[in-house]
């Protein structure tokens, strides 16, 4: 199943992809993507559901996401490409949930930014509590999976006292969606191919077999550190291929339009602007 | 006015301290000390509420946390404790809000914690929304002051691979309260006392004068890289006398009491376990 989020940001109703691609309305079965509702989706028939009316807004297909968590230099070819070497355990951040938007809306670099840069990265959507749970028995809290931009400002990541915080959790910095997809759907999540297109070229691809740590390997070990709810969003790590990788480095401007795809999970399409 | 919440986790009621130190019932006004609601904290008499009965819980006093930022090293006399140079800009970081207890709930050590310590920050409670706001305006969206205790764990910090979440997002890593006090009660914010007893003993003592970046900047900094919204909190660094700055160092153990106090803000005493 794929669900989706549908509305205008702070005012989007559930939804399920049926067999056409098309939208129909999950609001008279449940009153949100969000929280508990996560760990027991429906099995309904799309077909059985009213058509969503007209074209709207995808939301974020997680509603009231607790954190977001990231995994970073989690692909042994992006390690390679920084030229650092791969870390022995997973390199963890949190990006401000206040960064989340949908998929195809627009992200808007910061006053002073000059190095946004894009990370397409396999988001894992957490359905049930998790602590201290085992790898093998992690994918039981998985809700599903959903691609996540794990948008960066380079210079205010590195260059800036500290952590990498200022460069990650800027508004619209998240663009998540457009779907959330049940496990069932997506099958092996370690074997999936990830790609960022600019302006049309190629500037990102890989696959998730090349991760250092897998989606059942964070859980467990995420779950070791904090407690893992309902509608926390993982975020796996990216290939190779940002911009700050380029030889000379590519970033992003006002006027482009990155286009994130990851197998069995669709396309986010997100024009880039900047605030003067 | 003093502000807080009551009752199990999860189902916290807002109060209010009366003239004598006691609690009154707050929910026949407002649902929840959360969200909008603290852009607009209700000037009641205490006195005309009922009483809280019995001794319950506190809860942290601010409820649905959106994000709670940190402002680490922001010491200039605990950034010399620890050996490092001020740094020109703040040092950012994130705790996941998961993390968040009331000010007297147990702090528990996750398995495999040798180096437990402690940091009393003066938190910000946010209450009117700020994006891009200027350092004289900036204490117009600060809805009052409380307790922050950000909780470390020194191994998982500074001895895994990467950032410093892993230390500082274990779940009860930050004990908040007990109360939200409005900053006409709070006074001039860079002249309070600071200070930690762990089992009677003095560990920290500081006073907020000694903060490299003030309120005011620190809430214009951050509006520039992010939206701060209502409920945000933001802990602004800890003076000095951590465990890791005590030689030997001097860190937590199942059983420890650490008592927190700030002037005017009440205090924490928050026993300390450990997960095995």
């Amino acid at each position: 199943m794929k669900f989706a989020r549908c509305g205008a940001p702070g005012q989007e109703k559930p939804a399920v992809v049926d067999g056409a691609g098309n939208l129909r309305d999950l609001s008279g079965v449940l009153p949100d993507l969000a929280g508990a509702v996560l760990g027991d989706l429906p099995a309904v028939n799309p077909e059985s559901l009213p058509l969503v009316q007209g074209n709207p807004r995808l939301g974020p297909p997680v509603g009231n996401v607790g954190k977001l968590i990231c995994i970073g230099l989690n692909y042994i070819d992006h390690a390679a490409e920084l030229g650092v070497d791969p870390p022995k355990d997973p390199v963890v951040f949190l990006k401000a949930t206040s960064s989340i938007v949908g998929a195809h809306d627009t992200v808007v670099l910061p006053r002073g930014s000059k190095r946004g840069d894009w990370e397409v990265e396999l988001g894992i959507v957490i359905g049930k509590r998790a602590k201290y749970v085992s790898e093998e028995t992690a994918l039981d809290h998985v809700a599903g999976y959903t691609i996540v931009n794990d948008v960066s400002e380079r210079g205010f990541q590195l260059e800036r006292s500290g952590q990498w915080t200022k460069g990650k959790s800027c508004d619209t910095f998240a663009p998540m969606g457009p779907w959330l997809v049940t496990p069932d759907e997506v099958g092996d999540p370690q074997n999936l191919d990830l790609s960022v297109d600019v302006n049309g070229e190629r500037m990102q691809t890989g696959n998730t077999r090349l991760m250092i740590f897998t989606v059942a390997q964070i859980v467990a070990y995420l779950s070791e550190l904090m407690t893992l709810e309902p509608g926390d969003v993982i975020a796996t790590g990216t290939p190779p291929g940002v911009g700050m990788g380029h030889k000379p480095p590519r970033y992003l401007s006002a006027g482009d339009e990155m286009v994130l795809r990851i197998s069995g999970l669709g396309e986010q399409r997100s024009p880039v602007a900047q605030d003067r």
